[in-house]
């Protein structure tokens, strides 16, 4: 039933409603026994609880490169990983998450990988958020980029893998690459072909234990109430509107992390 | 009780929950019901649905001023604007919503009268929303500004006042002024000298029937939960996490606006 006062019910989106406390408490600072000074890394993990958002234009949306700090909302971008990261700050202060964002527009999974060391690793995530894949298949069709959806499934295998290697206790999530239905930039030759890249990511998802966050049947079910435009014009780059659902659906993955 | 889904919740911030589709039906568009072309503005107005944010830097957050478009991210910059916006659009998109963010970081009160015509009345918002007031206390001490609350009230009625003659229908929210206690651009100057400035301040609204948005006690119930460098560090120019606060308290001033 709803209230006049929605907001003390939006500000419960804190640690003790939606578990986030359970998962701070979950993962305990390493600490130097022996009192030697940490590595740098070992250092920025034990007060860092980094969460990092990758993936193409999608996350990336015109974040400023230039700005270092974590939880900036001009480092942070435009879209979703911003709103999901102002309600995680703002609902579970406790937590001490810092949240970076190194999408970078156009990339495809093989480049995730050729930066993975300085743009995941390094940065010691506690949480790592992965949405990739439209442009593995959009430009086969708009580049004549050659790789195919063995080659996609392959490399996000070996990336992933790659993580769990350096990190083991890090929470993965997962996003489904989407193209959302009418968008102008996609065509028959999507169907059903991406369907594929959208099964193969979800293979690696299970996988390799990862949360999955199921964004194609989000904008399928914004299509119902607004149109196309509205949502994502393109079919590939969401408005503010849907980038507000992206976010919405990433935080619903996230605290299956919290809770598993 | 808090359940294991709590989008659903989040995302029933919906136009049937909290009053927004009762508000789009308020307000019916003009029509050129002789068949004549509308003016320019009277077309903007009819499609329009416009939210504008004014005030200063705090508003601002670096905003990008070559982008003219409504709802855009990089338009409504890293504050609670673009938070606001997209919980809005993602909420309701029936209502139609255009979002503009026009503030400017360092103004007063006064340069907000002289850049009205352009940057208010002629966008014909359906909500104004402004928030200004800081610097015209601040720039006392720190730029030899000579304005004196007297002077403050004054302007910012005759700004209201103006707004009401050209668009008597706008819904005003009217946000206070704050300063974070413990910030470190504070001193012990701010007190008590800047409470005459909120005080003014809720004087206009009230005198206005404009929707009022208690931004300094939601800070002061912020610095319970962490620390002020957590949430504005200077105490002018909130965090993320603090504008996420910031939207959520706005949020709640325009469903008042909304079932008035």
């Amino acid at each position: 039933m709803p209230t006049p006062i929605d907001r003390r019910r939006f500000l419960s989106l804190s640690a003790a409603s939606v578990g986030l406390a359970a998962y701070a408490a979950a993962s305990e600072p390493t600490e130097a026994a022996d009192g030697k000074v940490m590595p740098q890394a070992a250092r920025a993990r034990a007060g860092a609880r980094v969460i990092l958002f990758q993936g193409d234009s999608v996350t990336d949306v015109r974040r400023d490169r230039e700005r270092a700090e974590p939880n900036d909302p001009q480092a942070l971008g435009g879209g979703y990983p911003a709103l999901a990261a102002a309600e995680l700050l703002s609902g579970a202060p406790e937590a001490g998450w810092r949240c970076y964002n190194r999408g970078v527009s156009g990339h495809k999974v093989f480049q995730l990988l050729e930066r993975w060391q300085a743009d995941c690793l390094d940065l010691e995530p506690e949480v790592l958020s992965i949405l990739i894949g439209v442009n593995d298949f959009w430009h086969t069709l708009s580049s004549g980029y050659e790789g195919t959806v063995e080659v996609y499934e392959r490399d996000y295998r070996a990336l992933v893998a790659r993580t769990r290697e350096a990190l083991p206790d890090v929470g993965i999530i997962i996003g489904e690459p989407f193209a959302v239905t009418g968008g102008s930039a996609l065509g028959e030759a999507w169907y059903p072909a991406f369907a594929d890249y959208q099964a193969a990511t979800r293979r690696v998802a299970d996988d390799h234990g990862a949360a999955w966050v199921p964004y194609q049947s989000i904008f399928d079910e914004a299509l119902t109430r607004a149109s196309v435009d509205y949502w994502c014009a393109d079919g590939v780059h969401p408005s503010l509107a849907g980038h507000a659902l992206m976010a919405e659906a990433w935080l619903d993955a996230f605290r299956t992390l919290a809770s598993a």
